[in-house]
């Protein structure tokens, strides 16, 4: 497909479900998991989000917390931002929660490196990039759609007694049962008293907005249940869970994450981008387009390589806009040059077979074929976004590496060039 | 035995350890079930309580905490009050310490009767009638010898993140094995996550007013050992435990409580406890001896019945002074007269059913069935010993009454008499 064909096909799949007929349910409930509570749940309320949505006479608060401890986010975290933009643009308002507070404390027993604790400054600055990077998702303009919250606004004014309060809605039990803990207990690894304050902290976040909906992972269902019992002990109407999938990195098959590797950070490049998502496994392609864009899943092109590309070209336009796609497109289709990569020349190794790690330092990425070989056991050794793990892969001829490209960590790059 | 027979077998007995010798560590130890950490417990310290005695070169700070949920207390409270005492004589500074923080927050469950939430004027009131009580056992007037805090000073200052702190001293794991939440979690009773921080309350009070030694019943070695790793994780030395034992009432079978009715509380008439104290069982009296006086145990009489009433007397004499204490004996010896006690002939009252409010008017003990009422409410008002708290309290006819001591606050007493 050239770039031409490439606007089109896009242009064609613009969603008839898309922002305009934004207040259509069925356009926000587009990709979610589950939404809870539902009619048939046991609870006290009959009432559905799609009856709430419909007959609300002010918007809805619509949560979403994000935790400032990290500044880099990749399309994984984007889904849920997505989600708040299409509650936005049906008009309802975007209540982002920062999480400096917890982020502030750190992990009190020292041991959690995650969990270091942060400056001030290094929190702002972290809340900073991460509204950066999500500007291009979010309605940031239309007054009243959008509240940024830092929640050490209300946590810092917590009280022992309040404090009690909280602790005293949830049973020793009902706590163990969550994901994790239960593991966690069973196997008699330490579970820490404070841990089980984190939930009620982010349920105390849904009480001090008010949260009517809160958006998060399949993983935040426990929490989001807290935030609703929270809600209710201090007499507001409990939220709405909205439950999103946790999405599978670009290798196929683990959950997209920096640490491994398979990961598109919304701060990339627009041709890192692109690369990136050109290879995007086939069976990912629908789960990609259904989360990431808003094109309609039914037209999508026949050809697997054509879906691959208009994901790409898509992905890239969101945040980048149609020129910078366009060029990402055509450095990429220009024989694999890609702008910023190095080359490295494969004729310059005197013979083939060549082992992996005599590769990485002889083309500049590392300093010696010992230091090669850790870098892959650590697991820091990408070919064309595929992580290699095993220190004794061997490349039997030039071919098998031709245009490929080799990475060290994040920020090493050489494209292996005949 | 007579008056004077008891008066002087007494003195014989004046212990040959007691105060004079207070420094003596056997004397301190007197009736303890455990001090911890002993030498053979595996710590870092391997410090004991006697050297420390031995070698301090300023007063140690001994803790004793009260619960001022309730107004009365009796001679199964006064063990830790007494060990105090012997601290306070051999030059240490007891550090009394009022819960006033935890009964002004009362059960956030709301499910907890026992700890129903209490005003600041409810709670002024218990600790002063608790200072009241203790008064005749501890040395309020020696400089320094006495430091009365009201916890509320520190917890009530205690933000999240010192919260955090505190709770991820410990694990669930630790919590649960404390006794009590053991059973109650096998049973699959519900453990509300609040409880879990009491004991870290307690905790912490030691490292608010750096104790160097804490009293308590034996029940309490769980929570003195969470003030220990609270102040071993603030910087400070960890405190000394002494532990006493729990007393058994005067059925000599159950543990002394108000609820039981087989208790003899502090602020009794002189004859009342005089009447209890002389039927104690044979076989609790060495423990009482041990625990309730400063007698020698070695030369007690022989006869059980002498003992019986030498105990009676010398414990009315610590509350009440040795004239009460013959007044006491005297009235129980002719015919269980009880002294001091003004009688009110039932026979004034024109007719039953008659109101209890009314009864403390006409009785003399209040001023009009108006303030009887407000006394009842008050929680001042007794019939042997047993609060009533109804104002609409009312009693069908005379025998309900006859030879029971209607009793308004500590010091108004009348016996009813036909």
């Amino acid at each position: 497909m050239n770039t031409t064909n490439l606007i089109s096909s896009a242009q064609s799949l613009i969603n008839s479900e898309s922002p305009s007929m934004a207040q259509d349910f069925a356009w926000l409930r587009r990709g979610v998991v589950e939404i809870f509570p539902q009619p048939t749940d046991v609870d006290s309320e009959s009432e559905t989000l799609e009856k709430r949505l419909a007959t609300t006479s002010r918007p809805l608060r619509v949560k979403l917390g994000i935790d400032p401890t990290g500044a880099d986010i990749h399309l994984g975290h984007s889904i849920p931002v997505r989600k708040l933009r299409a509650f936005q643009d049906a008009g309802h308002t975007a209540v982002l929660i920062i999480g400096d507070f917890t982020a502030r404390i750190g992990d009190p027993t020292g041991k959690s490196e995650v969990r270091r604790q942060l400056t001030e400054a290094e929190v702002a600055q972290n809340a900073q990039t991460y509204l950066d990077q999500v500007r291009p998702i979010l309605d940031f303009d239309t007054p009243g759609r959008l509240e940024v919250r830092y929640n050490s606004e209300w946590l810092s004014r917590l009280d022992l007694g309040k404090i009690l309060e909280l602790l005293s809605t949830m049973t020793v039990g009902q706590m163990l049962a969550k994901e994790g803990f239960a593991e966690r207990y069973k196997k008699e690894n330490p579970i820490f008293l404070h841990e089980f304050l984190y939930p009620l902290m982010q349920g105390y976040d849904s009480v001090a907005v008010e949260a009517d909906v809160e958006l998060g992972g399949t993983d935040q269902k426990f929490n989001i249940a807290v935030g609703r019992d929270l809600q209710r002990h201090f007499g507001q109407k409990p939220q709405f869970g909205l439950l999103l999938p946790i999405l599978i990195g670009t290798d196929g098959v683990q959950k997209m994450s920096k640490s491994l590797g398979n990961y598109v950070g919304l701060s990339e490049h627009p041709s890192d981008k692109y690369q990136k998502l050109q290879g995007v496994p086939d069976q990912l392609l629908t789960q990609y387009f259904e989360l990431l864009t808003d094109l309609a899943l039914e037209k999508l092109p026949a050809n697997p390589r054509d879906r691959q590309l208009l994901l790409a070209w898509e992905v890239v336009k969101q945040y980048h806009g149609e020129a910078a796609a366009n060029q990402a497109k055509e450095a990429a289709d220009s024989g694999g040059k890609k702008g910023a990569i190095p080359e490295f020349s494969l004729a310059e190794i005197p013979q083939f077979p060549v082992k992996l790690a005599y590769l990485l330092n002889v083309s500049g990425l590392c300093k010696s074929s010992g230091e090669g070989k850790r870098k892959i056991q650590e697991g820091g050794v990408y070919l064309d976004g595929d992580r290699i793990t095993n220190v004794d892969t061997t490349f039997a001829q030039p071919d098998e590496l031709a245009q490929k490209v080799l990475q060290v960590g994040k920020n090493k790059f050489v494209r292996l060039v005949p």
